[in-house]
């Protein structure tokens, strides 16, 4: 199977001190605009060139089937976004699409029917970007919205969702769900995002599934003063309570089990009042992030985090509020589909499995049908940057992994519908 | 003497629990606007009713001066500033003049003619609230700035101080200069703004001087990365960085030696990029303000803060840069007039001396005549705030303060002349 074609002048790009030398701004490739109707078009000329009938649903989904031996189950979906950031790098979601093009071409190339219908998906609006929230049209599909409160998300200027697909030819008359529209599986070729296979000088990993995760808005007030005239002893200091919090939920997560168990904690979001360098801030809001493979390693940072901040903001005479906004439970991925992927990356020689950090289109189809994922390695772990970058050779790794766990599993469903496991 | 007339509505509300309750705003006599035109025709109308000339320079500033026996000599002056904060309090600034006033009408009344001339002093924006920077006409007849400067000052609409003064009828002939209108001395009265002599339980303070200021902007750089991909430590986290800065600026001077001299650092401004709860801060900005009575001990801070920030910048892979750009050394107030007023609290049984943590009138007075001021205790250090109260019995102390130690320099320079001392 051939590799996929990669551009050499961003291969040759070191990283990370000559970042500034790139030469492009990015991929600005955001759900609905014109270059997203450019890569649309692309992909429908490629999956026909190869047999596939054309299916777009009510949320833009392109689904490009080649019919299978046994039409009456439903296809093999690979899928995965080619809408980017909007200084997006070149592999986030396009390479899911890319290499389930890649897969699809050998095998038409190699004259093989194979046993379930195949289907390369091009999911809408992963990053979110344009229209908020991410993983939106899958979401749509798998049950999490409905199809109106996709349809109706609104960029910047006001434009829905729905309008601009509708502009761009991309607005399709089959219902988005996994009912009218379904799948006895879903595979999705991922960048790492991360730097753990970098660091390991593995090409490909499997994917067990996606962290626990969940997100806070926390509010400190202390009390403004004067800098030069409120001794130390009588302050409410709202900026160094946050600073403390800040400290203590690193320590948490760095030190001890949960070190070991990788869970992870980020404040990365910091807002004071009154922003005044002779006004002690009075007010501080935190954004907190935490995650874990394991929901109950998520529990017992978010109780150590709630213990520490009220000592904390006890001893500095602050009054803090913590409100958790959203919770993602852990996801595991199907084990059938994950032993495919795993018994196709251990003859390539990589071993190593990750719980995906960040969500993906398989979130939600996980949900509803079997999911796995294939992670590839992505120099430094960089992305959501022009100066993403995959090698050539890790993206040929990556479709052979693809190719191989796919076509394991459509094995599998073929002997399960025949009575044979 | 009789105490300054104070609304008891204002006597009576609690602090700080019910600040909501204060029916009023607070002040806005903003410089150049209506109020401060007509608290300026106020102040021109009492002081002539007890003899005095009146004197209005290019910068707006106003010399009430009542002749004394030796008027070859300049008159000790006693200023303050009538403007306030947006929402200002009612003793911030007016308290100086206002005490002022009542000395001068208890001579006037008492028919006394003091040795040297005296001068009640309205000094133009020293909250520099509406035209910054802060004290700026007492700066600029102290030589700090230029007259040309202070006249093109301009608000947030563009207008300029100069062409304000001329609309309210305060843009004088006279220059603005310690040269061309000078003074023998300056007594300010003025809030302490800070909490000690309310926790001490004494109406009023000597001040010895103004504390030892620098100002830094301090830039830490690290690297963007998802939240959710990025091990712990694999990270170069700008906000833990920042976050440990802050929390290390602050043990610097509340252990230890540095505690013991009354050294404060605050940092109360904090900026992060990009602001997304799952990415890792890959910048912030840090305001620092470092104060202490010594020169020496801002030294100290300063060089202990470049240490512990570089080392904090090592060990999280982040790059840091410290711009000092302000340094304010410490000020000494005159020995005689400190003496004067020292004499007089402690007849009045108040024996408290204190380092100015804020910056006065009195700051650039002090560059080029003798200058000395009395603290009056404010309700739990409380400024720049609707809710400043100080009881009119506290009032009354500094009037009598002021009085007294006035008369002893005025005595004082009676001597010097005469060649008595």
């Amino acid at each position: 199977m051939g590799s996929i074609p990669t551009d050499p002048t961003i291969a040759e790009v070191p990283l990370p001190a000559k970042y500034a030398s790139l030469k492009t701004d990015g991929e600005h490739r955001l759900t609905g605009n014109d270059d997203d109707k450019k890569v649309r078009e692309w992909f429908i000329e490629e999956t026909k060139k190869c047999g596939c009938s054309i299916t777009v649903d009510a949320m833009g989904n392109i689904f490009a089937v080649r019919p299978g031996i046994n039409n009456d189950i439903p296809p093999i979906g690979i899928g995965s976004h080619l809408d980017t950031q909007p200084t997006g790098g070149r592999y986030d979601g396009i390479l899911g699409v890319t290499t389930g093009v890649e897969v699809l071409k050998t095998i038409h190339a190699n004259n093989i029917t194979t046993y379930a219908p195949l289907a390369i998906i091009d999911w809408t609006n992963e990053e979110g970007a344009r229209f908020p929230p991410a993983m939106l049209a899958s979401g749509v599909w798998g049950g999490a919205f409905t199809t109106e409160y996709g349809q109706s998300r609104t960029d910047s200027d006001g434009i829905t969702l729905g309008d601009e697909l509708k502009r761009i030819g991309f607005l399709g008359e089959t219902p988005c769900s996994y009912e009218a529209n379904p799948l006895s599986a879903h595979f999705e070729v991922h960048i790492e995002q991360g730097p753990v296979l970098d660091a390991a000088e593995e090409a490909v990993g499997v994917v067990r599934g996606i962290q626990s995760i969940r997100w806070y808005n926390i509010d400190i007030v202390g009390r403004e003063a004067h800098t030069g005239t409120t001794p130390m002893d009588r302050r409410s200091d709202a900026l160094l309570g946050a600073a403390q919090m800040i400290v203590a939920t690193n320590k948490i997560v760095t030190t001890g089990e949960l070190n070991d168990r990788q869970a992870r904690a980020t404040i990365a979001v910091v807002n004071s009042m009154p922003q005044s360098i002779n006004t002690i801030a009075g007010k501080v809001k935190l954004s907190l992030d935490v995650r874990a493979p394991a929901d109950e390693d998520v529990e017992t940072v978010d109780k150590m985090c709630r213990e520490q901040f009220a000592a904390i903001a006890a001893e500095n005479g602050l009054t803090v509020n913590i409100d958790c906004f959203w919770v993602s439970p852990a996801l595991h991925f199907d084990p059938v589909m994950v032993q495919c992927v795993r018994e196709t990356t251990a003859e390539m020689g990589c071993n190593i499995e990750l719980v995906s950090g960040a969500g993906h289109d398989s979130a939600y189809t996980s949900k509803k049908v079997p999911t796995a994922m294939i992670f590839v390695r992505c120099r430094d772990g960089v992305s959501h940057n022009p100066a993403e970058y995959t090698r050539p050779e890790d993206v040929a790794a990556s479709s052979d992994a693809l190719l191989g766990a796919y076509l394991r599993y459509d094995d599998y469903l073929r002997r399960k519908t025949e009575g044979k496991l």
